[in-house]
């Protein structure tokens, strides 16, 4: 064991432990919790990570590597990820490595140092179930090849350490099991299956609260202090709501890879691959498609300070300072007539001009300044400029 | 107590039991937990049947009706339902009557016998309490009588042992108690009121996360592998969740004696007495009125591969392949025309043919490969031939 | 100490003290039970009051005034409200001034002897914590100044104590600290960061059932019998839910200050400040803005016996025996075309008088039976008389 005496030759062990031929700088890694079926103990039901490192931390992700190739674990850098049981003598050995910040390892600082003390800790009073925690390293944006891995992209986008839309999940709900949730605890349904007379009888039947491949947002993430979240099962894990952001609970959802990335009012829904930009409120009951519904898998995203009305259906993307008014779907195939006045309006803030007196919805996805309405006495649907300040960007002008 | 040795004798012996005049072929028969009331311990304030025997086991049927005789209960299967009290006696008769199948009562196998011998451990650990336990029998679908027989009737809807719209639950609501549930637990409202300043002060105060006659699917109910009910409290018990469905949490709700008969996405709400084909989508906030609500009493029967577009409103039954687009209302007086053009491709496909130009809703519930649109510059509800294809009935070639 | 010995000695008590230049009639008051934070002990994150006092039991007030003074709080009642810990010198005072009352102490009678009983036998069984329980006075109705006090308006509108509309709040979101909610308890969010590692690798991180300033309605509020709340998420502490309410677990919503004075059916959503009025139905999906969104501020009363369609929008207050159709939205500036037979049928239930061919929907604000309806063929939205009948004010005849 190689003990590190000073942050300097800590810092030089890392800086040659990333020369040597065995570190590759991963994409993401973690240290994380799992939980295992109850009948099937090699089945990953979940993975709790208490800290996740995204593009940073390679000092710590190097003496990782090498404390694990240490203890005796084939360590395997060219796949595209790793995963590792944690062991007691990869936490000698780390705690080694990681020697002069022991001391200093509470609060924000040190994160990563923390996590190997506080298992050393529950190792010390409770004993030792070697799978139970793992180090997982993710070296590339491919295909998740196991739940491990899916759960540390989910963190990743849910703690808003990758863009909405920007990591690979193909595969994901392939990889994740569907099982019952009792609180935070996934339960096997084969389990409950042959459970089920004596669960029944005995008054010991779990409380499930949702069955579903994926936990839900707030059993992984703490949000900031000003994000309300008036209903978990509102925001599935892999969500990522921004912090200022409230979520009502009467008909609002926001599925994973969705979400907000900047202050919003939510009663409406977020749909798979939909992301609403800052200053933009979702009304009551407002649905905005989703790739797995509607869109012919192109994701919306909409502007900033837009506004969906009550019960609006949106299946395009809108630029900056739209409106939809409430109870009126704008579609790919909606039709919507414009005056002439109102098109010179719209054009001041869009680079691209409207020329023609009739436009379909998808032709002018992603505009700015837009309101979209109907007429009540004829029913004809239009657009016209919204009342709504844009910050019109260089390019128009 | 007359032992029963062998598979051979036993059959035997239910032959002659069932011959007897007071065997009465059951509708449906089981063994449940009770849940009485915290003040008042004679109200059933929920009943929990590990095992449901539907048309079906009337063997066990007629060993229990007989074990009941025998250990002193007086058995009455001239009337539609009847319940009786596990006795220790009865446990011991049942026991030797099973005998022969003991050995292999376990996982599928013989489930009516491991409810017994289940009810013999724990009485073995934990003493006795005569009236927890109790055997339920319903001999005729009338109305329900007894809270046990509502939950009878609920749990064969629920487990897809009998079809939806197909039980009699005249009368049902007023035999069920509307009740506090914390968890499983169902709690009398008066319990609380009269306990309310001691369980505040001591902090004690139950998590209530319903006020309702009827629980939860979840709470009864273990789901298909792949069925997803992503919200407990969206779906009520005495719904049918067909292998396969799924049911968001976002606007979605599916109400008891409604539910899918296959695979579905379902985002919106199901309403009493609605059911979904398979291969229909109900899309985000689309509603489907039920009979308790909008529909003039006509339940609403959706067939496959349709769907509803995100907040459409659906009033009238749809056939195979239709399409309500998104944030439409279709009632029976809403009116749609048709054109000559489409109006013959719909007659494709459907033994009633349209020859008129305007069609209220009401004409053409139940169609096939109907698509519902609005006009967007016109405001006119029109119907056409949708895109969706269907499996022809024999009857219309 | 001054102990009390029989009733009318409690009476000539009462009455000198309420005489006193100390004592002053209070709007509301109670004893509550704090919770505070996790990490910051003197931040009160929720009050719980086993009973409340509005506008009544001045006995009590005066007793608990003196009580306070003589057991060495400085009291003070110039102000809009008044706090203090309740100690073991105020429990004995109050208990001596009670006392020909605590015999009878139990049930329905004397609650707030009870309480004064409950936290003494808390005590003797415990040991005390003196900032744990606090007495709660409200003087004035002007802006709250303290979580307790923002409570203590929260029940007196829950329980119907007060109308709802008719306290100021001013602030009052100011007040509530936004908190995670696992079950009935408040969790600082910084404290659950603060611990992150250890609850996630000890499998000990919180259930998070929301995050949210205020509670639920059902953590503090025991509904009538005939209430159901389908999920507790649904309806906000602070809400008004009467006596026959129904609220479905669908789309619906019922923020604070806001709810129904009568028997509803609630599958929508009654947004802050909107009131439903009795017989009234809000259908699956319907949406009742509210003064935080989409009314310029306006809050809306809905009249009685009325019907919100599914997915409607409701912009605008309306009178009694109204009806929104499914689908479409009624905002203040939807136009609505009459002819002159329903415009006759229309001013025989109102006292303002229509005269035009069209309105807009500002214009019909709050009149009486009319049915809203948009022309499935041309797209034009008209109103009407509905077929509800209307029980008519004496001022129309």
């Amino acid at each position: 064991m190689h003990t590190i005496t000073t942050p300097e030759t800590f810092k030089a062990h890392v800086q040659t432990l990333q020369k040597s031929p065995n570190y590759r700088e991963p994409l993401g890694f973690g240290i994380c919790r799992v939980d295992v079926g109850q009948l099937d103990r090699t089945k990953v039901l979940q993975a709790t990570y208490p800290m996740v490192n995204w593009k940073e931390n390679f000092g710590s992700a190097a003496v990782f590597l090498d404390t694990l190739q240490q203890s005796g674990a084939s360590v395997e850098t060219q796949g595209s990820e790793f995963i590792a049981p944690v062991t007691e003598a990869f936490l000698e050995h780390a705690l080694a490595a990681f020697s002069p910040y022991i001391d200093e390892a509470h609060g924000e600082a040190h994160k990563n140092v923390q996590l190997i003390l506080g298992i050393k800790e529950i190792l010390n009073e409770q004993g030792f179930w070697p799978t139970q925690y793992r180090v997982v390293f993710l070296f590339e944006d491919s295909a998740p090849q196991s739940v491990e891995a899916v759960y540390l992209k989910l963190y990743a986008l849910s703690l808003a350490k990758a863009p909405l839309r920007s990591l690979n999940l193909t595969g994901a709900f392939g990889k994740l099991h569907n099982v019952a949730w009792s609180g935070n605890t996934p339960i096997e349904l084969a389990w409950l299956r042959a459970n089920e007379i004596d669960l029944k009888l005995r008054n010991e039947f779990p409380v499930i609260d949702f069955v579903d491949k994926f936990p839900r947002f707030l059993q992984h993430i703490i949000p900031a202090d000003n994000t309300r979240i008036l209903e978990a099962s509102k925001v599935r894990f892999g969500a990522q709501i921004h912090a200022g952001t409230t979520i009502m609970p009467g008909a609002s959802y926001v599925n994973f890879n969705a979400g907000t990335t900047g202050t919003s009012m939510v009663e409406g829904r977020i749909s798979s691959s939909a992301i609403v930009g800052d200053g933009t409120d979702v009304g009551g009951g407002a649905s905005i498609l989703g790739v797995l519904s509607g869109t012919d898998g192109n994701p919306i995203t909409i502007g900033k300070n837009s506004l969906l009305g009550a019960n609006c259906v949106c299946g395009i993307p809108l630029g900056d300072g739209c409106i939809i008014d409430a109870g009126i779907a704008v579609l790919e195939g909606t039709k919507f007539s414009v005056t002439v006045a109102e098109r010179a309006k719209i054009n001041e803030v869009n680079s691209v001009k409207l020329d023609k007196e009739v436009y379909k919805g998808k032709e002018i996805a992603g505009f700015n300044g837009i309101h979209f309405r109907q007429n009540s006495l004829t029913g004809e649907m239009s657009i016209g400029r919204s009342k709504r300040e844009i910050k019109l960007n260089a390019e128009l002008h």
